[in-house]
């Protein structure tokens, strides 16, 4: 679980620092851009529990916050912003992948854990991992970007499916967590790497 | 009851069919396009029961699901993509309305179960018609076009009002209920037919 | 308290006035008009009343709504749309910065009820004070104002970390609240005033 734990904070601090620098480069000012920061991070996690109606955590764990706090910091001490496209860099792209799929797991786990059918966890997992970078597309007037392009928001419904099957086989536990968040990290950056896009219907041939 | 049912089920499949060709049309990816046709036909209920405080039904009911992949299928089996302006079929306003109203009602009913006031069973209703479409619009970088033209999301409006009124005059019922949703219905059609619109109030004369 | 009420109802009709002002520039119809004017009064409260889990105030106390038609109303007999930026007039500024306060202030109240932490209680003060707005902006197609410019929200983030350092300080009450209200109304004066701006991190200088 400790090893979930970490995942869960990578995910924070690198989902911070994308929102922070799409803030930026959006010509927000100071506000705008920590709102954008903390949305990014934050965003999916309480759509997820309103939507299953208890108090979304963060507002009472403090802890959550810190790593968002130390994204925002070590971008601004880096000095990101200054730097060309700084989400291409590998480092960068694992640790989105790493927040991708903990936000995932998460977002599956609640959904199981709430009684949902197949469609609720996936849909919550989708949202969890993916909802805060969707909020912060919206609320700076672009398509968000998951719906467009990559194989990204894909990786978020196949741990759900997996999980949801480990769960209805009853061999949900911490060996099958592990085994299918290895998995989806690995599709993710071979997915990243080889450049995979789901095909679009609407365009002719 | 049965109607209802299959008015509600008439108005996933149709809904979920609008936001499948938008977002063919915006060059979403099959990922998108899925989300897209999801969130259009579901969208508004899923507001609606969080705004009431229930667990979205749809992630208990599997049922409702079958209408919107439905939907879905059919289309990509029809090919309506390829076709121009789907939309505009009379078998398509026909059938979005009936989902209109259908939706109209059921949010007013769950706005008068949840003891809500006049303006929160109008505004339930609202949102359970017109909300998915709303949300589609503001993802994929439109303003909702249910705001700027057509007669369409004032009828849910009305049909709040006549539930409301019937309820507070002790007579609601099946049949008032069919008598509404007809009514409703038939001023709907009237409305596209003879190209009704609402005024403007900030244009110049 | 009279004193509170008074200026939540000044919040509640000024918001509505520069929602419908903004409905009428961006040609929507009546009802699309009279929907953001509705959404720029109430969104704020109704997320903040969703995100605490429970029923939406405004669905079952009808006064409320009377404040926002009043508001309506008299900017449709004053004609407010035919002048060029009411929103520039310096009692318009007054009572929307009365608005912001009162807001404000509501939402960090909710927040200390519901037991949330600092982050907690800033963000339900943030979202009631300014989500309206937000939601108004996002619907509309143009990126939040809030976001960009101007010394606004951070009036509601600097209002919620005074309102919850005097609860844990023990000394919150009628006069801390006046207290608070009062030079946070003065701050956000002078700062309209002397064209107060955040920085940009993003540019270059």
């Amino acid at each position: 679980m400790t090893l979930f734990a970490a995942a869960d904070a990578i995910g924070l601090a690198t989902f911070s620092i994308s929102g922070l620098l799409m803030g930026m480069r959006k010509g927000l000012d100071l506000l705008g851009i920590l709102i954008t920061a903390f949305l990014t991070a934050l965003g999916g996690g309480v759509i997820r529990d309103v939507i299953v109606g208890r108090t979304p955590l963060v507002f009472e764990q403090s802890a959550t916050l810190l790593y968002v706090i130390a994204g925002i910091l070590l971008a601004l001490l880096l000095r990101l912003h200054a730097k060309e496209r700084p989400e291409r860099y590998a480092i960068f792209i694992l640790m989105d992948s790493i927040g991708l799929v903990a936000f995932a797991l998460t977002g599956a786990l609640v959904g199981i854990e709430s009684g949902f059918n197949l469609f609720g966890v996936m849909l919550l997992s989708f949202v969890t991992a993916v909802g805060g970078g969707m909020l912060r597309d919206m609320m700076l007037g672009d398509i968000p970007i998951v719906l467009t392009s990559d194989f990204y928001g894909t990786i978020a419904l196949l741990v759900a499916f997996l999980i949801y099957l480990c769960e209805r086989m009853g061999c949900l536990g911490s060996w099958t967590l592990f085994l299918v968040g290895v998995s989806a990290l690995i599709l993710r950056l071979v997915a990243y790497r080889r450049n995979w896009h789901l095909p679009k219907l609407g365009e002719k041939p």
